[in-house]
């Protein structure tokens, strides 16, 4: 059996997107093999053009995956008028076929004709004013899925951390946490390590809120009422999870590479160790959803577009870890 | 001119500090060139013994630098007794002895008779019980030095972190941050960068509160209410220092190596990038005190008393620091 194509969103096609595919098939087209853009070939061919380099395109009119030449798939329908892109200069016109390439690439995988989606970066101001009403990607992806509950993960070699909570303020995250908002996070993460990850037996570890895990309740309570009580009934349910452990030691070198994942309590507290170690490598995978999306851990820089001044390590490595995990998904599911 | 010894505080006699200085002279004598105990010396002879190691300790009457013998200065008056100790079981009588042996050699550091003073642990719970009413060494020197302000920084190769929180719950971070306080935070660590680490023009960075430094307000108020108008004042004075940046890549390797040291909002923001990164080699050193003063960053460890089995690093660490920061102090005043 053929692979499944993995699909890549463009994203906003002013910002680096389409520069980053672009870069990376005239880098090493290896870097590709395997994945269809899923998006107006115009927007990838205008910014070849701009950046001096003749990609072997070809539209295809279904998903397919790329060997020799990159195959784009324009989702969009035939009397679409998607308008001109301008690297850099965001347009309200080409709004909702962004939408619509993104809300196509996750039915398409849903319906398993694709094996897994990549994502480049949107523009969530252009889309706002284009009625999209969700804070990002992530949301609209669940939304599409049934409301499906959803974890963010970032996974490198070094490291993997799944959020329990992701774009709050520091202030509002104590109560934000609950048990059971905890301890759905757990089920999503052992679940998903096992079947996306094919790992046998996942080892997760719970970080604490507070310095010290809250030092016995001395400096905060969240880890005695909210992390342990789920903890304990994750432990019921077979999930292999720690007591919560202190964030500062819990990602030194031995005790990180003791776990296939850290569960953190908020965006910072695993944000800060991955990209300590692992900065430009780290793949943003968003878990608990029905089907693999992986995305580029980086923005639009709309400054950039067009200049060929952009790094695709990013996009390189959510492809890799998309591919990795389709591939281990179809073993899980042989 | 000869230098001045760094003493060494042993903290807890029943705890590992002992260990940590019999094990590290075992070990390689040059470790703890330079330095002086100040401390009995029956507390480490009979550590010596139990753990089967011979050092050539020789009991002095002021503090006075180790070279080829380990130099013991016991501080306390004649008459004091301070009473049989054992590893791993701590004991109200020996308490006084404890707290006079740090207070002396802060005294004696003030006194400019010593260069530095290097801690040990202390076990906090025994020493409250016999009246000490700070949370730890840092108030405790801060007192003698006359409420003295300070900040709390970690330092190693790879990084310098400097706390604006310490020992704080989460939930009560945000409504402990003043500008005032930030602003004196960012004075100390300026002065000292520049007095103590012999650093001329220090760059400081500013890490923000909330996720992506609250983007522009989206995620908390605190980098716009408090931080920046602290940043804004320090550069009136001539402190070169970012307005606050996002945290999750400011520990990034580009952006880390681009400043002497990074001011943090709490705990863990700082601890945690600086023990992934360099674990066991960081260094607790306390700014703003009229002298030098750097801890081991482990404590008590009761239960590995006399066992031999104690990694010395952080003592070593700690030491290094210690007489570096004394040679660069002493070029800088002479």
């Amino acid at each position: 059996m053929a692979s499944l194509p993995i699909l890549i969103t463009a994203g906003e096609p002013a910002g680096i997107g389409p520069d980053c595919i672009a870069l990376a098939w005239a880098a090493d087209p290896d870097l590709l093999r395997g994945t269809c853009i899923c998006a107006p070939a115009a927007w990838l061919e205008k910014r070849c053009q701009q950046l001096g380099l003749r990609l072997p395109l070809r539209e295809v009119a279904s998903p397919q995956a790329s060997h020799d030449v990159l195959n784009c798939w324009n989702p969009l329908p035939a009397e679409s008028i998607t308008g001109p892109v301008t690297a850099g200069a965001t347009a309200a016109h080409t709004a909702a076929a962004v939408i619509a390439c993104i809300r196509i690439a996750a039915e398409t995988c849903m319906q398993q004709r694709a094996g897994a989606m990549v994502t480049g970066p949107i523009e969530k101001a252009v889309l706002r004013d284009a009625g999209f009403s969700f804070p990002g990607h992530t949301e609209f992806l669940a939304h599409l899925a049934g409301d499906s509950p959803f974890v963010m993960m970032l996974a490198s070699d070094a490291l993997r951390v799944a959020l329990l909570t992701t774009h709050l303020a520091i202030a509002d995250v104590p109560a934000a946490l609950s048990v059971q908002q905890t301890l759905q996070c757990l089920r999503i993460v052992h679940h998903d390590l096992h079947e996306r990850f094919a790992i046998d037996t996942p080892r997760i570890a719970m970080c604490g809120l507070n310095p010290h895990a809250g030092e016995a309740g001395h400096f905060g309570k969240e880890e005695i009422d909210i992390l342990a009580p789920a903890v304990e009934q994750a432990r019921r349910e077979g999930i292999d999870v720690t007591l919560p452990l202190p964030a500062d030691t819990l990602f030194s070198p031995a005790m990180r590479t003791s776990f296939d994942a850290v569960v953190c309590c908020y965006h910072d507290q695993g944000l800060i160790p991955i990209k300590a170690l692992s900065f430009g490598e780290a793949v943003n995978i968003t878990l608990g959803l029905p089907f693999i999306r992986t995305s580029v851990d980086h923005g639009t820089a709309l400054d950039r577009a067009g200049s060929g001044k952009v790094s695709y390590s990013s996009l390189v490595a959510a492809i890799e870890a998309a591919k990795s995990m389709s591939q281990r998904s179809m073993h899980a599911s042989q």
